[in-house]
């Protein structure tokens, strides 16, 4: 059976320290996490690579969250591997040292794998990988969505603003929304880039949540405020995959699908940092991720406001 | 007929610029910014000192949102009289002077002119004073909230201390509230606060809302993001008198009217920031009101989800 949601992206072993701990190559990568986190909500399936030194037990875990892994490929060099810190301040990694390794010879096949997905989500890679995967596809799916960082917004604006043009959904943090688009005001940025191309954009804002920016409206996806919060590594890619793999199974026409979607987002982001790596994340109950959606529904619902002016 | 609301707090002359333009001596301060956003919500009285430069405005001002202003006293000095500036980050002033003038000798009346206030704010002041204010009161008001800044953290954290345990809530920022306690962790730093005194802690985040700590729980109140952001000045005293003045008319106690308290300081805060001083909330429709209320219900409102895994 071929999986609905089809993630392009890495898989990586990272090295992290943060004020609570430090693990050592932690089986990590978009795609992995992303994966791992959209599989709750629908099938998937990830195209990635890994070199000779990846362990098995990355498959397992995959698999053990019925992953399709058919597209990831093995290749002979070393797998992609980074090394990165935060401080008491978790919003901001210093990354230390960046091995490509097999990912410098990267082709993702995604059209061999997987020629139909519902939904393609292009992590961040190459906006020119990203734009051939594309091309490539003999049908457009329903919901292309897209991560970039500030490397591609800097070194390959041409090819990603090409890319932009053709997609639906735009995950992007603040200060990349604003180097993108020259914009300051987050509210412009959002728009200047639905200009580009995709019709809605979600503005990753660390542990002060996400804006989603739709046709017409915005949403403010808060993110639960933790106790313990070990390693956001992987935040964002949990946020992308739980909300992608809501989309897939509700689309992504409706406003009220997207501010669902993005609290499905910020519900895996949550299960994420509670941990190093996907600990947080790879063997949830349906009764764990029941209870953090009602925990999200306290902290962000409220009841019917009316005004009425006082009289005095 | 006695105010509900009682702010003390300050009346001052703020030169401001931000990125957009710039003011000078415009009507400010916290008691100035607080009961005006107040007024739309309860009956309230302010006590303040004004100097001989003080113009007839401010009071104008306060009279056409029927603000009872026998509480400000005239003093012989001049008016407490502020500098700030913003860049494009619009969530930190930057004080170029500050000259305290009539403030040097204030020493607020409250119990003088309003024994019995059902709600109390006292806004940013000495904790000295704080303190000695809540000591005069022949009866405790129902609700107790207190402000502060760094610099009292810093310079009067015994006498800030000793007043925190007499109070209900206090409004404090994340830098704030982390100098205070120690703990850099924002769930850990409000327990900490709430084991202080106050049942509840409003943690201020300026353009990313405001997180609403109370007896079991934890409120995410979303800042509405605006293309038009001239003056954050006032913004946070702005939300405290929305929050206190909704509060006033239907109790603290309720975790549910602290959330919808919240959304209405949110709501007086959008209207602050989108125009210098108090031009944005000195003349407010019901219908603007129940507008920007209602755009809070698209920000931040989504429906109830299920979840249930994928049959695979």
């Amino acid at each position: 059976m071929m999986p609905k949601l089809v993630i392009v992206g890495t898989v990586a072993l990272d090295d992290v320290t943060t004020p609570f701990g430090s693990v050592n190559r932690a089986l990590g990568g978009s795609a992995f996490y992303g994966g791992i986190a959209a599989s709750y909500w629908t099938s998937v399936g990830i195209v990635a690579v890994v070199g000779t030194d990846y362990p098995e037990e990355g498959f397992r875990i995959l698999e053990g969250r019925s992953v399709d892994t058919r597209g990831i490929e093995r290749s002979q060099e070393k797998t992609f591997a980074w090394t990165g810190e935060y401080t008491y301040d978790l919003n901001t990694a210093i990354t230390r040292d960046t091995r490509l390794n097999c990912l410098l010879s990267f082709n993702p096949k995604v059209v061999e794998h997987y020629p139909a997905p519902e939904t393609l989500f292009l992590a961040n890679i190459d906006p020119e990988i990203q734009g051939r995967i594309l091309d490539s596809l003999p049908a457009r799916p329903r919901l292309v969505a897209l991560d970039t960082m500030n490397y591609w917004i800097e070194a390959k604006k041409d090819a990603l603003l090409k890319v932009l043009k053709k997609i639906d959904l735009l995950t992007i943090n603040e200060s990349e929304a604003r180097q993108l688009t020259g914009e300051f005001n987050l509210v412009l940025a959002a728009r200047a880039i639905r200009s580009l191309g995709p019709s809605a954009v979600v503005l990753k804002k660390g542990e002060n949540g996400a804006l989603v920016f739709y046709e017409g409206g915005v949403f403010a996806s808060p993110a639960m405020p933790l106790e313990v919060v070990k390693d956001p590594t992987g935040a964002g890619d949990s946020f992308a995959g739980g909300l992608l793999g809501y989309l897939t199974v509700h689309g992504h026409q409706s406003p009220e699908f997207l501010k669902q979607a993005s609290i499905i987002g910020s519900v895996m982001a949550s299960f994420c940092v509670s941990d190093f790596g996907v600990a947080g994340t790879r063997s949830l109950s349906p009764e764990a991720i029941s209870g953090r959606i009602r925990d999200f529904g306290d902290l962000a619902g409220f009841r019917r406001i009316d005004y009425e002016e006082r009289r005095l």
